[in-house]
């Protein structure tokens, strides 16, 4: 693909998509129109723009009970996606799928202190049940490790049952008055794990092991550059010893916690008894760790990759990598035939790829419907095309045309599937680095949040005072990143000017 | 592997077993008592064995929560098998996956008179939620026709809309006193599929071809014999114009409902107003289908094909097909390394494959426990083994030991994992056909369900006193079978002798 004729072929390209939109009609020029009006431009209302891809892209919908969405299929084939790309990550470290009950009992969520005050705000009660008033309210899980740990202190007895490694993928609900689809709903999907360990190094391990599978699933399949990292003792999980996070910046310049991996120590062992019988025949407490990440990584890609036409899907998660729309204005017969062959080879070479040859709208109207939904590669093909043995891939990340000969097709949409995959990381990677700077004062970090926003490294004394005022800014501290300066090389602290004790990222986030 | 040495190859075998259990000692007879005396024989009381299989097999666990199941990794690995198996069966005929809420707002659910009156008693309701106590009261999901009717009527313009072909994967809450793991819990897990159609055909096709796709999963896949028919008119659906179901037989007599495909009609439709414009400029509703099959298919598998010495998994579903079991009494590193190269070459021919290194277990022990948990095939590989080139193949359905040549096991394993398969279903056949007989009054309808149960084929006359009179019985209506005779040869009505309308099956049913 990557040829001296590059230029030449890409004006051809263009030149014969220009002759086809002629060729297409008003009706396609129409549609264009209608499409792009439809999506609000993200510099006129950023979160309009988002709420207009995830309706127009049909990810997701409002449900009848405020706070709740509705996943639709376009929405979860990407989860599926995900699912897949964390599932297969996580088992290959030993971690097995279970499933918990859904309703936890009243008094086992209040049996950890820190954690019932974290979560008790936002739990939804079931009251009745079978028509009676219950003995005891249920909480519908916000999270799982109270139930968990309760089953955890039956299954292990010996050092021999351990690790205990499990996974859960299920929904969550914590009750949310303002709310936006993916970020921020009150119920929401996600995968749960727990696990329990001998000591308190591997329970660390583990935890650090898990923050390391997110990292690579959302750099390498969802193409978005995140800062890996651990939590100020505020931000941290209510029960926690500590929390990692990965945090990943938003085209608004808004920051996202894109997944957390929790280390529990022994809290939650200790007061649900999780203990073991260890080789030199004493009772141990189990160490813990609990690990997410949720529906939210979905409008983390929305918003990192989407644009002015829609959405923008890496292909590595695209449940349709190509879409073609054959041209069928004339020789409707030999084009279709030709695009149904083309389909076939493709979807043998392994490619997820879809063939438009829907006769009620125009090439125009496709064209811009596949833009709009994020599908990586348009391939066009049009009678002129079949003569010639060729036809024109149209890249959905920077809108690139270049005509492909129909031979080794497979080759160069692997290619440029390629290709897209690592440009749209980079393009992200770049806006991150160029939406990083650094501050000294709470004041710059003041108009930075105000301004145009982005991420903020600075330095922070660790005092809980100094982070409160970091907070009132509108800003919050979203990680200690690893890979700290020497002790003395770490900036003051922003806030009291006292040397810093820790290098932190700042920003506004959702 | 079927060739004329087969005889004295699987007593040679046999032989070469018993030399080991020597060589292994105490341990491993010691190990074997105990695991038998833990699990109930089915003869002294079925009801205990099924519970200490689940138990002991470690597929699900009782909840604090009173009717709610754990399902453990080792039943929720079996419960992935069947949703893949399920899931690549829907998306093939064009089906797409979806989400829709946990909740549903009282009044939706009161929508359909039939559909409330029969779900209203089973529900749990969230009264409180973010602190507050709720304007309206919550539903937690016992089946989400309603919820997705609302979503519908939405989504649903014109006639190019349609079909709407929507599957989701969750869990749904029915509350229960009498529960039974995987068989009747207040929280299971499921697939419900809802589809909208342009004409009646449309829906009844759709409602009959997931019936078939359930009959064709649950057959090949689960090696479980069923009879596909529909449902009286008493045992459809609350709000559905007709049920069909697949009934299979238990290995104590009783049958068990297997997965249900309802045709709704447009009795949804109509209350939740979900109507399309057509290509004549009318409007119409939609016509309606659900249909769902859920983890009681684990309890089916245990039941059909389980014995005394615990699970029998069908190679097809069973999340580890083959288990290598190293004799490691001598030589412990050159079997070992055998064992690592088998298991390797195992997996890349994409066997699903363990081997079973643990030095703190007897390989008696591992035989008793790989047994128990249903691993279809058992491989044992001792230091004579690798000299002359061979290991021992053991099958968990009918425990016949052989010898196979290292070279080609691939070939032989998959034979003899086909070889399972196949036997488990006809054998689950035969038992069926034994089962069922032919019965012609009432009086031996209730001879049959307290004596050797099984099923019971008769004639109906089709009215519900006399339904109600085979229940008095303790057996049901389970299905009216497809593949009904000529009207002329239907036996007499088993209640009132009046001429039978329809050839019936009646069972004592969980």
């Amino acid at each position: 693909m990557a040829n001296a004729n590059d230029k030449v072929n890409q004006k051809a390209a263009a030149a014969a998509g220009a002759t086809r939109a002629a060729a297409t009609g008003a009706a396609g020029a129409a549609a264009d129109a209608d499409f792009v009006k439809e999506i609000t431009p993200k510099n006129v209302d950023y979160s309009q723009w988002y709420v207009d891809v995830v309706r127009k892209a049909e990810l997701a919908d409002y449900a009848p009970v405020k706070g709740c969405m509705v996943i639709r299929p376009a929405g979860y084939a990407l989860w599926e996606n995900y699912q897949a790309g964390m599932d297969r990550r996580f088992k290959a470290t030993g971690v097995q799928n279970a499933y918990f009950p859904l309703l936890i009992p009243e008094s086992f969520f209040k049996k950890e202190a820190e954690h019932v005050e974290g979560f008790a705000p936002e739990v939804a009660w079931v009251t009745h049940g079978g028509g009676e008033e219950l003995t005891e309210k249920l909480a519908i899980r916000p999270t799982s490790e109270t139930i968990i740990c309760s089953m955890y202190a039956k299954w292990i007895k010996s050092y021999r049952d351990l690790p205990v490694l499990i996974n859960q993928w299920c929904s969550v609900l914590r009750w949310e008055k303002a709310t936006r689809p993916f970020i921020r709903t009150t119920e929401f999907l996600w995968q749960e794990g727990h696990t329990a360990h001998r000591t308190p190094e591997e329970a660390e391990e583990r935890t650090q092991m898990m923050l390391e599978i997110y990292r690579d699933f959302v750099e390498s399949d969802l193409a978005i550059p995140v800062i890996p990292g651990r939590k100020s003792p505020q931000e941290k999980f209510a029960g926690a010893v500590h929390t990692y996070s990965i945090e990943a910046l938003m085209s608004d310049g808004r920051a996202l916690q894109s997944a957390t991996s929790h280390n529990l120590g022994d809290h939650f062992a200790k007061v649900f008894d999780i203990q073991y019988l260890d080789s030199d025949g004493s009772l141990k407490y189990v160490h813990q760790t609990s690990w997410g990440a949720t529906t939210r990584l979905i409008g983390a890609m929305i918003m990192v990759h989407g644009d002015d036409r829609g959405l923008v899907i890496p292909p590595k998660v695209a449940p349709t990598q190509a879409v073609i729309v054959p041209i069928m204005s004339k020789d409707r017969e030999t084009v279709l035939s030709k695009a149904r062959e083309l389909r076939r080879r493709l979807a043998e070479a392994g490619f997820l790829v879809h063939l438009d040859d829907r006769d009620e709208y125009t090439p125009g109207w496709k064209f811009n419907e596949w833009e709009m939904r994020g599908i990586p590669v348009r391939i066009e093909l049009g009678p002129r095309d079949v003569k010639s043995e060729q036809v024109v891939l149209v890249r959905r990340d920077n809108g690139k045309k270049e005509f492909a000969g129909m031979a080794g097709l497979e080759d160069t949409l692997r290619a440029t599937l390629d290709d897209i995959q690592s440009s749209l990381y980079l393009k992200a990677k770049r806006f991150m680095e160029e939406h990083t700077k650094t501050v000294r004062t709470l004041d710059e970090i003041k108009a930075t949040v105000e301004g145009e926003r982005g991420f903020m490294v600075t330095g922070w004394c660790g005092d809980d005072e100094c982070e409160d005022k970091i907070q009132e800014t509108g800003a919050t501290i979203r990680n200690i990143p690893f890979g700290q300066p020497a002790p003395g090389d770490v900036p003051a602290c922003a806030c009291c000017g006292k040397p810093g004790k820790y290098l932190i990222y700042c920003a506004r986030a959702y």
